[in-house]
């Protein structure tokens, strides 16, 4: 079993709304330090396969499902 | 400048009905070895402090804004 992590993020070149208001939020709150938030979605994927497929199904799923490639990019990582 | 991620999950008690709706439609696509999968929040933040500075100010925004303490976990980790 492998387990397997994916990030996807906006581009650098779209805007991230969601990242803008929360970044808002946490000057309101006095924490002025913080200078920019850009926000994700991360998730967890345990495959019953050994590592090299693991990695090649969840890039298929990546690219395929948790992606819209025109908007996002995906990172996928191997979990120790 | 110091860059912090952020990962915020559904504790393990805590069914995540977004990640099996998400592993059923891996399932349909013929993704049959995917056994598991959880999706959570990712955050990266930017913040005009020093390593220890940062963290701790994530820290409190992890707790009091990013994540809902009843029902999520979350994790601090400091980007090279």
């Amino acid at each position: 079993m492998t387990k397997v992590k994916v990030y996807v993020m906006y581009k650098e070149s779209i805007l991230d709304p969601q990242g803008q208001a929360v970044k808002m939020a946490t000057q309101k709150m006095g924490f002025t330090e913080i200078s920019d938030i850009r926000i994700g979605k991360y998730f967890e994927i345990e495959v019953d396969a050994d590592v090299a497929t693991a990695k090649a199904q969840v890039e298929a799923i990546s690219e395929q499902l948790l992606s819209n490639p025109n908007m996002e990019t995906y990172h996928v990582e191997i979990m120790e």
